[in-house]
């Protein structure tokens, strides 16, 4: 880190920081400059807390220079991450293959799951998603259909093939999950929810953990860090739009994180347009666009009849328009020398 | 809820938004416009998903009319309300005087934590806040004393009679905290960790729930009613900044939020400033201002020797730098017919 | 309109509601509901003011049903539009061909302009960008060369046959620069400088509208409304990426506004990914996502010695790697039935 | 500035920033850390553009260390400045006493505009605001009475003894306006019209600049320092709220903006709780909020007869709520030191 010091700044308050940054075990490089003296602190500080530096008589702001998560860092592991999403070896993410994974925001009933999975799976997909315990911002909305959502998925898997990915909201719940389902979703507003975190990182299932609705990559990357530091690798990083001042989609898809992700972490990176938007309308666009950017694979609420969704029927597509959606991607993959 | 029209819609895609308002139980009301066609609903649709039919073909937009949340609002209770904080009368938030929280980010010692209550105390504070699980974005980071910690909280109640305020960051550890604790904290990344809403809902102790970073008012008062809806009407709202662009702070604190929550619901406001700027050189301004707005609460971390503390040390205010404060929103309060 | 009455509301509140709506020369149509009354208003009200309603006693808030542009909405004029930008047919921006604009950020010498103009011709651009007049956050930066800047522009139209794209800052500058220019650009932080639009509006030649930096898309379509309504039809929205809390980006590239805009406007949408970004290392993926995600233009920074760049350096990219780029879009154009 | 090099950085890329640095005219310090290289820059970097390092092989990111203002920073002039608006004493912004600026959104007419004037000065108003020229996001929406609406502000001067302050939207309005006005006011979208800045810089009357919607402070600054170091240091920087995603509220109202420019700047402070809320019921707090925040003056939109105000009703209060606000903040202004 670096330590700016005030204009004006005494000589006794630059040796008061130096002689805390020597407490902190680190070394310290005083420069003084034509204006500001600054103090480069030298070694590993990335686990220090800077702000207390900042409440130090003289000192003006401090600026970290190393990333503070290790793990899941590109300079830490070179090579991509190839995460494995069940027992069908094609049900991957990373590689040269986008993996693609849809189906309906909830589990509402057997026939309704298993449709669904029978035509995304004939369309291309590699895993089937369906939430079973549902986060609602309204405690009168419907809730989900807990275990006896989990055993509709584990059908679906064994008519068609399919990985299963759901939604795991709470430390308790979490052995239930993972005994029915592939893989392990963490929902955005859980995305600091460290004891959760830190629970699915005590066991072995692949995590797909998406970005919380504020969140900055960094703290995006650190909730990575949490699973991986309890010991599992297999983390799947999801985009799903941020919070701005937008009005037209309900959430603003960044996709430049695509290829930010990529310059500084190893793990994969999924795009889920309909999260991103909100908007059923904009789902094909933002399909392509993320597969154009260089996502690794594709999260997608697929409804076969949207005007009775218990959930989220604004954002979902229809069977025939994801088939539609396939084909073009398809393309687009083959133009960026991918496939789906 | 109105469901607006596209232009040009038809008359069968009108029809047919009719027959699905009756078959959510609503009355429905066509308004033919010079442009536009726009459908009226009528009934409490209040928990009803609006989403669905704005995947209806023909359907612009569907805009809502009612408030999603019932228990918080004002037009249900009338009186506002007060939430005692402890056993002792005065340590209560609402009404005329105006209550303090203050404390250390973290319980890092028992010689550290008594020192300061008994400033915080001696200066005019009625509650003690003070971490023992706390949620830090790096999980390298220091996690908190846990429930040693909690034992140092009650006996500084113990030698000083204050209320104690304390995080509670998942399921698990709700029984466990609402033992030593008065209030039970629900820290801003957890304002949507439903399982845990209910959980506390579930028990008696009152509630400071903090808005998450970037809610909007809705929403919060949404994660109200979760804890309200099982059955625990003692919940307290803190506003403690929004994520935004600017730079100069870490999060900018939105005080018109004071003046709206009174006007839409019964429940106390408390304004959290340390947070809600991450500087401490200026939780004093942002103290009075809050006061001035017409806050009920405030809720400040008290250190005494920020420069060594273990989190937050960059927003920490130090106990003479307390009692001025106080002593300056003494007179604030006075002028707005309030006390502290 | 919507006029949503309070709770509670009384019927003179009411009635009072309906007489200003008659005075505004709109119908009325009052809805009794069970917990709330609304007043639809019936009639062109796209240019009265909702505010003044909002005031009115009893009422709770009023809800726009039409949009307030008229010229650039696509129900106006459904066949969508396509922008010539100089004498050569070639350049043109709507319709099958996506356009290329590509450039230094600011002419800096006669040298530097044409060796840039020449290696972009060759790569298949068909305008070259590069300001004169230079709007910079700071006023001891390098402000353009002015008019000597606009006469190298044209010189290097001379030899390349590019169309010139070039910014017009203010009022008293739009003669002499359409005097030099094809196409006169609209900074971002210009897009509500109405006395400009209205200047640019005035003259024949085509407009490069930016999106401002925090300009909703219903200000950024009203910003070519004034411009469309002084009489040049010719304008080309650009999106440059929006202001958000994201750190990793100068700018957040709201992609999604590439199909929303085509849903709702006739006029050409063109995207900004250097602006967008910042980063040139992120231009690549966003140029490729543009193009996947329907863009009908790209504007895009090229400088032939980044480093010794006078401005946006950090953002610009190389001729070779700008001809790399070509070669990519050129393939997922082709993937998107398009070409570039 | 501070060139932080990315890990695994070469010994040739370190020295090719260092042969840069020089080149620029600076001396450089390299501190070769466990991980990283940082070059730091010693001399007045200010002026310079940094994004050209970050182009630079190797260069992970530059770190400014200098503020990039140098007339409006409070290194430069130590001592408050203290804005005359008029030829009487009293309305002045800056020293204790807080001045209020008052009065309609738009003039509309000499009868509502004297009426109003008149109720503003009888409750202690020192300055009469009120727009002749109407920046309006929609070209058909009312657009001020221009050199008549002046007139009619002039004679209000006349008759009351209230300095009048009125908004100047072009270069070439600016000579018009100083003849009738006291204080120019730059609005919020012409924040970086630097044309405009550079002709207020240019004529002798104060200048009330807002801050732009979504500005950072240095932006703000920067926006000052161009009319500043046009000659003009007669400025006023005014908070009106900035863009974010909430929705309650037309603008988020930062009022921790107050006291970080006091600490940074000479320059007074103004805050318009009109503009930075939007709705008329939320002024009066923010009103007081602000003067207990630290602001050196408020401008605030008073009408006598909001539901027929021709342009932000919403938002206007009226002279008789306007006295009470003037009567609650003596009160609070009495309690910080300071007075109305």
């Amino acid at each position: 880190m670096i330590v700016v010091m005030k204009e004006g700044s005494t000589k006794e308050q630059v040796e008061h920081v130096v002689k805390r940054v020597r407490e902190m075990g680190l070394k310290d490089h005083v420069i003084i400059g034509e204006e500001r003296t600054v103090v480069a602190v030298i070694g590993n500080d990335r686990f220090k807390d800077h702000g207390v530096l900042e409440n130090v008589d003289g000192v003006d702001r401090v600026v970290p220079i190393l990333a503070p998560y290790k793990m899941a860092s590109l300079e830490m592991k070179k090579e991509r991450s190839v995460v494995p999403m069940g027992s069908d070896a094609s049900a991957r993410i990373g590689g040269k293959r986008i993996g693609v994974i849809a189906g309906p925001c909830s589990v509402e009933s057997k026939k309704q799951t298993l449709e669904i999975a029978h035509a995304v799976k004939e369309a291309g997909a590699v895993a089937l998603r369906g939430g079973a315990f549902k986060p609602r911002t309204n405690p009168y909305s419907f809730q989900g259909m807990a275990e006896k959502g989990l055993d509709i998925l584990a059908e679906a898997r064994e008519q068609t093939g399919l990985a299963i990915v759901t939604e795991v909201m709470a430390v308790e719940q979490v052995a239930l999950v993972a005994k029915y389902a592939d893989v392990l979703q963490i929902g955005a507003r859980n995305m600091q929810n460290f004891n959760l975190l830190n629970a699915v990182g005590d066991q072995p299932k692949p995590i797909l953990l998406k970005r919380g609705m504020s969140a900055t990559l960094e703290e995006f990357l650190l909730a990575a860090e949490y699973i991986m530091s309890h010991g599992n690798q297999k983390v799947m990083l999801c985009e799903r739009g941020i919070r701005t001042y937008e009005e037209y989609v309900r959430n603003t898809l960044a996709l430049a994180a695509v290829p930010e992700l990529h310059r500084v972490t190893h793990l994969p990176v999924i795009v889920d347009p309909s999260q991103g938007t909100g908007k059923s309308n904009l789902v094909d666009s933002m399909c392509r666009a993320a597969v154009a950017a260089g996502a690794d694979g594709l999260i997608i609420e697929v409804h076969n009849d949207p005007e009775h969704a218990m959930t989220d029927g604004a954002q979902s597509i229809t069977p025939p328009m994801f088939a539609d959606m396939m084909k073009a991607i398809r393309r687009i993959a083959a133009a960026v020398d991918r496939e789906v």
